[in-house]
């Protein structure tokens, strides 16, 4: 099973829903008219540890066998998905090992601390972040959950998309950002099931555009150097991912670092909503290509609520 | 009708209800654990304008007759009750003239202005401010719409304790930020006479405490210059609000600037919602005064989402 059935997603969301939220979707007068759009924001910031990436995990943790979970589970990263591991792993009271980039924020650090983690740092580059894990998983014997390319994941992520087609009328368009494409991947299958006349469509930091130039020319693209100040969306396509949104997503768009902090900006002055960067690519996505969105129904994924206060790109 | 019967309330929110919106109730299993509280935080910060002062003004300008609407509405605030009268004004498509401070800031003018209200500008201080109000109320014989000293604010803003009630079971508690206390008045009235046993609390910042001089000594204190962070909260209670307090009002509790900040952040980074400083004073005082407050169950009205994320208290 490479690419999940809508079966899995509707199993999935079975699964976890209990210890996830559903979360509520806003909506805004005002950045309508900025738009020029009927925009459907579902707030997956005020999901558990703060990101969608809490689905995921929790699906991935509650599909495993005892036999599996009795090591408990291991994975790297430095974002949510290390602290959506390690609640999912207290659900089923086992153990979460996070290899982390010795470099990542102090904020971060203790977030996967607080919900009882064994970190294990790594030198901030892709060898040593590897080798890390592959020492910690073999002297542990606990299952690796890859952040995105895992089937369980995916379909975990894909139940924002259940529950948008739960509340609202089918939307012409379903946006999400794009990094690893988990969420991208998850969704699209299960709006393309469920709605098929619905567009599908990945907003990328265009510092960050691996995805939008694996996905046009047709081959996966290997990442080089990003820099945006998008956090979450780093990482490149993994082969499930890659696959699953050629088949099922009808455009990626690639946003400025100017329309990502502009958008990002109206979500907390209008919404009063707090987003981290990477959350505020679609709605600069529909900024910036506003011809494309104009006059259309738009739900709009608000990835996650994890950032730093004290030090913001607002001036 | 110097003090408005739970009758008026309850007809208040029947008048007001299809203009403005039903705000959620969120909750914090982090922030219950922090304070060793259940709190259900009432999220005014979504409120149309942003902030709970559009029931009220939405209250008043319905109540008007077609004769006193004839020649618009004004009022004199360089806050929220600006934007809420303006956004008021053009329900019943009249004019709204607002006399501003001209250091007011400019977020806070473009915002009265976007709602199509006419500005006159005082200099900041009472004098000019009440002078200036008298000759624009001569000039336009508009209806004069005081932002707490006034029977239909009060009962706007009293819609807060109904929806409260109408959502959760009884609290032990409520508590709800104090300036020129129509809030506090207009929920007590509400929370007292629909469940008699939930305790009314207002939180005001030390540095702005005539509130709470008043309410112990028994007479109506003028304010000495406040200066907090909490911008909303620079007001004195009014004889209205003074005398509703006094009869319905359980307990006034002050709070440091440095408790104010740090529930401040704790709502944005644990509950990803912008909220202003002035909305963080009851969770600051339910850390700062955490015996009274353990083991409760307390409602707390978020009063408002409207803040510069430029210029912001984190570091």
């Amino acid at each position: 099973m490479d690419s999940p059935e809508i079966s899995d997603i509707l199993q999935a969301h079975t699964r976890i829903k209990k210890y996830i939220h559903n979360t509520p979707i806003h909506s805004s007068t005002r950045i309508n008219r900025i738009t020029g759009a009927e925009l459907f924001f579902k707030c997956e910031n005020f999901q558990k540890v703060g990101a969608f990436k809490a689905r995921g995990a929790t699906n991935a943790v509650l599909s495993l066998p005892d036999t599996g979970l009795r090591n408990g589970v291991a994975t790297h990263s430095s974002g949510n998905h290390a602290a959506a591991l390690a609640f999912a792993a207290n659900i089923k009271n086992t153990k979460a090992y996070i290899v982390m980039n010795e470099t990542a924020p102090p904020a971060k650090k203790n977030a996967v601390r607080d919900y009882g983690a064994r970190i294990t740092f790594s030198q901030p580059d892709e060898t040593s972040r590897k080798q890390t894990l592959d020492e910690v998983v073999k002297d542990t014997q606990a299952q690796f959950i890859h952040p995105y390319n895992n089937t369980d994941i995916i379909s975990g992520q894909g139940t924002v998309g259940i529950e948008i087609l739960q509340s609202v009328p089918p939307p012409d368009i379903l946006i999400t950002p794009v990094g690893g494409g988990g969420l991208l991947s998850g969704t699209a299958i299960s709006v393309k099931n469920i709605s098929p006349d619905t567009k599908v469509i990945g907003a990328e930091p265009y510092y960050a555009k691996d995805a939008y130039e694996s996905f046009y020319s047709g081959s996966l693209k290997s990442a080089y150097p990003p820099k945006t100040i998008a956090d979450g969306l780093l990482t490149s396509l993994s082969e499930k991912t890659f696959s699953i949104i050629s088949n099922n997503v009808d455009n990626i768009y690639t946003v400025s670092e100017e329309n990502i902090i502009y958008a990002m900006r109206l979500i907390w002055e209008r919404m009063k909503i707090v987003t981290e960067p990477s959350a505020a690519v679609p709605l600069g996505a529909i900024i910036q290509h506003s011809n494309i969105f104009k006059d259309k129904r738009i739900a709009i994924i608000l990835s996650g609520g994890n950032v730093d206060v004290a030090s913001l790109p607002f001036y």
